[in-house]
C-alpha cells in the first residue's frame, strides 16, 4: 500500500514536471530576477522573483523557479531592480499643478489666495491641461491610482483614461459659488450626471467630493450621504483640518469635533474618505473605525502649512484604514507619495521621540495595501497577489542613492527618489518604460501648461497681488 | 562746454559700443539664458541670465545683454534653467555609503550597530570605495563641496582630488581605538601628516575632526584647538547633539552644557564648524556666536534619529553661520541637500506653528553662501559674484515637478528633486554634464560599491546581528 502511494505520487510528480516543461502557461507579461515587495498580509518578499500578468491581472508571484511555468508574450527582465504594487495617492487636486507653488507661504492662504484664484481661472480647459500635468508627474512618480477633488471632474476622468491610470475623482460640492455650480445643490447634480457617465468605466471611480465639513451644510452632507449609499460611490471629504474648521464646527453642533458632528449626522460610513483628519482624539479615532472610514495622510502638506501631525501611526497601529496623500500642488507641492515616505517616516519619529516609530515598511504598507484599503479597494489593488489587478511599478535599484540595498523598505523610505520609478504598467499595460511616458506626449502636456501659467502670472498681477 | 561734453560723451559711447563688438572679452565658458540666483547679499535674480567664467573664476554675472560682451570657448544655453552657486554640504561621513540604511531604525545604533561595524570594516579601501560612491551622489544632487570626518582622510583626498570636486576633510580624532589610530594622540599624529600633505591642494582643505566633546577629553579638545590655530586649518566636531552627550559633559564640567563647556576651554573659535547643535539655549547661541563658530544643520538626520529639532531658525535670523548638511548615508540617508530643502522648510514651520516660517529664499541661504560662511569659505564660494571661484549648477526646469516655476525658490524648496540637477561645474571645469559625470566612471563606481556590500552582509551575519 505504501509502496502504491509513492509510485501514485511520483507518476503525478513526473506528469506535473512533463507538463511544465511541455505546456507552459501563455501570459502576456512576466517579469523576472525582481526584488518583489508583494505588500500581501505576510510582506512576502521574494529575491530574483517573478511577476506573471495575463490581460489585465496578476496570475502568478513568487521565486525564480516558477518563471519555467509560463511562456510569457514580453519578458522584462529588471535586473535585482524592486518590482512592487503601484502607488495609490488617496488625496490630491491634480489639476492644481497650473498653480503649483503661488504664495507657498501666505498666512491665510485658502481663503485670500487660493479661492479667488480659482474663481477667476477655473475652467475646463484648466482642469484639463492641470491634471495632464498632474498624471505625467504622478505617472513617472510610480502612482498608478489616485484619489482627486476637484471641479470639472468629467474632465479630468478624460484624462485618466487616455493616460490609463487608475482614479477615484471626487466632483466637488461646496456651499460658495465656483466654476462648474452655483451652489451645492448645483454642485450635487453636477456630481449625479458625472457618476452616471462613468460609473461603468473599468478603470475609475466617480465619487461625491463635500470640500469639508464647515463649507457645506448639514443638510446637504446628509443628502449627499444618502446619494452615495443608493449610488454605492465614494464620498471625499477634507476632515478634522483646521482650527478655523473646529470652530465652525463646534459653533454649529453645540461644542463637537469635525469627527463627532460627522458621526452624529450619519455622515460616516463606510463610503467616506477623510482627507487630513490632525484635529481628532482617541474618541474620535473609535469613530472611525467604527463607520469603517478611510483616512489619507498627507504629512508633507500639513507640516508645511503648520496645521500639525496627524496622529496616523496610532490610527494604522489601531488598524484603520488609512494611507499616503500627498495633497494638491498648491499644498504637497508633489505629486508622487514616494516624496511622502521620508516625512512621513522622521516626522513621527520626532513627535514620538521614539527613532524606532514608524518602521519603513509601516510607511509603504500605507503607500500600497494600506491606501488601497482606505479607499476601500483592496479587494482589487495595492499588493501583488494572485487575481489582483496588473498595476506595478519597477524601482531602480542601481541609481548612486539607491546603492547598496540591505532592506528593499529602508532604501525606499530613506533614500528612493520620485525618479527613480523606471517602468511603470497599470492594468496589465505598460504605460511607462525607462522612463518615457508611452500614452500621452509628455512636451505637449508641458507646453500647455506652461502656456496656462502665463495666464496665471497675468491674471495673480491684474488682482493687485504678487506672484510669489 | 554742455555741447562739447555731450559730444565728448557720445564719443565715448561710440568707443565702448565699437570695444564691446570688436574686442569682446576671451572667456571659457558663457552660460546664456538661465535663471541666475546669485545668491549674492541682495538676492539678485537675473531672469535670462548670463554667467561668463574664465579660468577657475566667475568674471561676470548679469542680464542678457552682457553676453555681448563676451567671446566664449564654450557657450552653454540653459534654456531658462536655474543657474545657482554649487550646494555646499556642510556635515557628512560619505566613505559610509557602504553601510547606507544598515539597521536604520535601531535604538541605540551609534554604540551598538556602527561603531562595532566601523572596527571590523573600516579600511583604506572602504573608505576610498565609499567615498567615490559618496561623491558620485552628492555631485550629481549638485553638491559641489563638501565637508567631511572620517578614517583614513588621505583616501578621501584622493577620491575628491580625481573626480575634481571641492572638500574640506576632517580626520578624525577620538579616544576609543579605531582604524587608523590606537588612540586620541595618534589620531592627531594622523591628522598632522595629512594637513601637511595636503595644505596647499587648491580644492582640498584638510583639517582636525574631534569626533565630540564626550568622546575626547579636555586636554586633547585643548591641543587640537591649539595645533589649527598654529597650522590654521579648520575643526569640525559634533556638537550638542545627543542626550548621553549632555550627560558626560555635565559630568565632566560640573553642569555646563556642551557648548558652554567648549567655551570654557577654549575650545571654541572660528576654525570650529559644530555639526547638529541641537541642544543649545540662548545663552549657547550668544557663545557661538561671540566665538565666530560655524554650524552644519542637518535636519534630516537629526529627526531620524528623533534627536530632536536644531533652533537653526533662530541662529540664522541672529546672523550666526549657519549652512544645511546631510550627516552620513546611515543617517541621512542621502547625500545631496536638496533632499533636505523641504524638511528644513516644513519643520520649522510646524515647530513654530508658522507657515510662514524658513520661507524658501532661507533655505537656499543655507544651502549655498550660508554654508559657505559656516565653513568660513564665503569669500571664495556660496555665490556667483565677480572673482568668486567657479562652483556653479543647472537645475533642470522643465521636469514635470518643476513645471510651472512661479518662484525659483520655492520650486527648488518644495519641489525639487537631487535628480533635477543637470549640469555641475566645479573650479571653471565642467564636472557634469547631462547628468553624466565626465571625470570618473560611475558604474565600476558602484560596483565597487556593491562587491564591498557583499562584505558588509557577511560582516554583520558573521556577528550575530542581521542584516536588517
Amino acid at each position: 500500500m505504501l509502496k502504491k502511494t509513492l509510485l501514485s505520487a511520483s507518476v503525478a510528480l513526473a506528469t506535473m514536471m512533463s507538463t511544465t516543461a511541455f505546456a507552459a502557461e501563455n501570459v502576456d507579461l512576466l517579469i523576472t530576477d525582481a526584488t518583489v515587495l508583494t505588500m500581501n498580509a505576510d510582506k512576502t518578499v521574494y529575491q530574483q522573483g517573478v511577476v506573471a500578468v495575463k490581460g489585465n491581472k496578476i496570475v502568478a508571484v513568487g521565486e525564480a523557479s516558477l518563471a519555467d511555468d509560463y511562456k510569457a508574450k514580453r519578458v522584462l527582465d529588471v535586473d535585482g531592480d524592486i518590482v512592487m504594487p503601484g502607488l495609490i495617492n488617496t488625496h490630491t487636486h491634480a489639476s492644481m499643478t497650473v498653480f503649483r507653488s503661488l504664495g507657498d507661504d501666505v498666512p491665510d492662504r485658502l481663503h485670500r489666495y487660493i479661492f479667488p484664484l480659482e474663481k477667476k481661472l477655473v475652467s475646463r480647459d484648466m482642469v484639463r491641461i492641470g491634471a495632464q500635468l498632474g498624471n505625467v508627474e504622478m505617472l513617472k512618480g510610480g502612482v498608478t491610482t489616485y484619489a482627486d477633488m476637484y471641479y470639472f471632474e468629467d474632465e479630468v476622468a478624460k484624462t485618466v483614461d487616455q493616460i490609463g491610470m487608475r482614479a477615484v475623482l471626487g466632483e466637488t460640492v461646496i456651499k460658495y459659488p465656483v466654476a462648474d455650480a452655483a451652489n451645492a445643490e448645483e454642485g450635487i447634480q453636477y456630481a449625479l450626471n458625472f457618476i452616471e457617465q462613468y460609473k461603468d468605466h473599468p478603470r475609475i471611480t466617480p465619487a461625491f467630493a463635500p470640500h469639508a465639513p464647515y463649507t457645506n451644510t448639514t443638510e446637504v452632507l446628509q443628502k449627499i450621504t444618502k446619494l452615495s449609499l443608493e449610488h454605492d460611490v465614494p464620498v471625499m471629504i477634507h476632515l478634522a483640518e483646521s482650527d478655523r474648521e473646529n470652530e465652525v464646527i463646534a459653533e454649529r453642533s453645540g461644542g463637537k469635533s469635525p469627527v463627532a458632528y460627522m458621526a452624529d449626522i450619519g455622515a460616516l460610513t463606510p463610503n467616506l474618505v477623510g482627507a487630513h483628519v490632525i484635529n481628532v482624539d482617541d474618541a474620535d479615532i473609535a469613530l472611525l473605525q467604527k463607520y469603517d472610514v478611510g483616512i489619507a495622510h498627507n504629512m508633507s502638506a500639513n507640516i508645511k502649512s503648520a496645521k500639525g501631525v496627524s496622529p496616523a501611526l496610532k490610527m494604522f497601529d489601531d488598524g484603520l484604514r488609512i494611507g499616503l496623500g500627498t495633497d494638491g500642488p498648491m499644498s504637497g507641492n508633489t505629486l508622487s507619495t514616494i516624496d511622502e515616505f521620508n516625512q512621513v517616516a522622521k516626522v513621527h519619529k520626532l513627535v514620538n521621540q521614539d527613532r524606532a516609530a514608524m518602521p519603513p515598511v509601516k510607511v509603504i504598507e500605507m503607500a500600497t495595501i494600506g491606501a488601497a484599503r482606505a479607499l476601500h479597494m483592496e479587494d482589487t489593488i495595492g499588493s501583488l497577489e494572485i487575481g489582483k489587478l496588473a498595476d506595478i511599478i519597477v524601482i531602480d535599484t542601481q541609481a548612486p542613492n539607491m546603492v547598496p540595498m540591505y532592506n528593499p523598505y529602508s532604501a525606499l523610505v530613506y533614500s528612493a527618489y520620485a525618479t527613480n520609478v523606471k517602468h511603470a504598467i497599470v492594468d496589465g499595460k505598460v504605460l511607462m518604460q525607462n522612463r518615457d511616458i508611452l500614452t500621452v506626449d509628455e512636451n505637449s502636456v508641458r507646453e500647455e501648461a506652461l502656456l496656462f501659467a502665463d495666464k496665471v502670472r497675468e491674471t495673480v498681477i491684474a488682482s493687485g497681488e504678487e506672484v510669489r
